[in-house]
């Protein structure tokens, strides 16, 4: 089942730049182990901001609530869910 | 290059049948040629709304405007870009 | 699977007093079987607005958005949906 | 007398994790004995934020005020309050 | 128990203006009855805008609805409903 | 004249209890004194936020803003100002 | 007492020229009226819109409201008012 | 002295083709003439939008203004107007 | 050439009330300079607000970009600026 | 490829004003490199705001979020890109 996410980062202004390394470095791998799973089937930046959009491929709203509430940058997102369906002139 | 589009339908109330489905036959060819040429990287319906997301993968700014201002659908449309760079977790 | 879904209403000034009735008792009959098979588990009108809040309980983004575009009203309405997920404090 | 209320809740970035998870304790305990009375309908975790919607069935504006306002996480959180009539396809 | 209603009108531009005369000689004869009744407990025009703010004393979330969906003016109006509670800085 | 205001509290979060309660003792006997005087003729809660809507009976503008910007919450609030006039239909 | 009002003119597409001219040059002339009264004190053209900002100066609420929906153009406005009161740094 | 301007364009959906394609000839020769007396110094498309950003180069909002209600899609149009100054990092 | 500008202040909560004063005072006497001057056309307060509207009177944008961006209190202000042109039933 | 892109700036309050001033001046000079090479095409300050609206001429999305992204004042700002097509009206 796909959802797109819009995720904006908003690090304090106040976080030190070691514990801002070390969350972002977790992050990473926790990011790159769903996409090796497929769950997290697409992430890009958006042009000049500190956001992403992704796709999700998950088997229900509570895996990806799960998903997103266990990520490491979690506290410090805004995060924007929207379920999609498939399309009547998709191709694949 | 990578763009996220998002396209919201608005068919006037007093179109004729006949001629909303045919538009909507050109316009399901129109988008199934640019995904089979690549362009037209990805397409998912909006739960609920007569609005899709796409993924698109051109040249330029240009190539984009003249894929989706030559969509059948074009004059019925509100369109939204939302230019994508790579994400530094991305895997592929 | 739960979703939290808005439903606002917009039908035509000009739409003959008889054919609103008659999409509008069509309309009750979809929700209603929907509502005996569990899918459509709660239905709220909005204070002062024709419009309404619902609570439905599906197997995944397809088939509520098979269940949102093939109400009659459909074509009149703005949806809105808002996928939910288990909440940790509650006791059901 | 139905009512839809969406919560969403903003911790400081500075409340120590201890008082944080105390405040969330008992939190859920208040919740929880308003599920048990029926008052506190229903409660869901919206996916992606740290929000929730929740049905109340209360007797007035007063009590449910009486109820929101005592929430502990209360002044921590952005409260909207949408009030609630049968629908006429309710089958309830 | 308390409500504050905001009411927009949008007469459509091309209502005969013997139809708009007689649908709003019966608004009034519907509010001023309802006023009588101590419901309608206060109704002010919006400066330089065709709305009024209204305070409603009404027993219920239905009867408020009841009385907002039987307002002549209904079908050409956007209304919004504020529930209220009593204020402890209230001398009343 | 009158006038209809919405005013939101928003007290900072490192404010001592103790201050924060004796400048909400000082603002209600404020309140007070004014609705005595019959210049503030209305003060109704909105569920469950930390707001109010009141009604203001003043001679002018600057009246208003004098009363309005001599509260002691004034500094921690929000304050929206919707001047009303006359309603056709009001019967008083 | 003074007020800043701003009105957005929309007139229907398929009013007749004839009919447009005749109202705005009725317009005109109420609106001059009322600036040799002195209580429309001043007005100004936003540059690329068919809008003006305008100051009144009136004796209430009630006087400004009736000069507003006056207007022969009121039924085509969108009209905003924002009542004003003496700013302590002014010289006059 | 610049500003930046934006245009959407909304054309009725049942202009005659003939009349569109008319318009869109003039507006074209009245912003050349524009462009090549250096008044109108840029201007460029929103890609998949029936819109343009551009950039005027004239001595004052007066005849910005009478510029921009001259452009023969005027009436179809929403233009939003942005007075620019010179940035103290500019080179040129 | 005339601008319609609006300045809300917002000073930080811990800014000590001496030093408030004193930017207060120089704000004071800064705007009452550009008043006598002609430049600064008017200035009065936002009913309820920490705000006011001003109409400047000056030769260029550059010109009330270094009259704004020099005020004592810029960097504690939210600023719009609205340009503005004579208006076609303007008596004066 | 051309792109619009506004910034706005929003510098702590607390700050040093040294550490403000280092931080500006190697923004400068960042800017001007890129202005030299063509890619940063246009730069004005928007009249009253901390902020400024840029013309840009880079090869690709990438390209721009990594010359955005890589700004001395990029932490502090919220920064909108909209990308832009050849209008057929330009004459260039």
């Amino acid at each position: 089942m796909i959802y797109l996410v819009r995720m904006d980062v908003n690090l304090p202004a106040d976080m030190p730049a070691e514990e801002a390394g070390r969350i972002k470095a977790v992050e990473k791998e926790y990011s790159q182990t769903l996409q090796r799973q497929g769950k997290w089937a697409g992430i890009w930046r958006v042009v000049g901001e500190y956001a992403n959009y992704s796709i999700f491929d998950v088997d229900s709203n509570d895996e990806l609530h799960e998903i997103l509430s266990g990520l490491p940058l979690f506290p410090y997102m805004d995060i924007e869910v929207i379920p999609l369906a498939k399309h009547p002139s998709d191709i694949r």
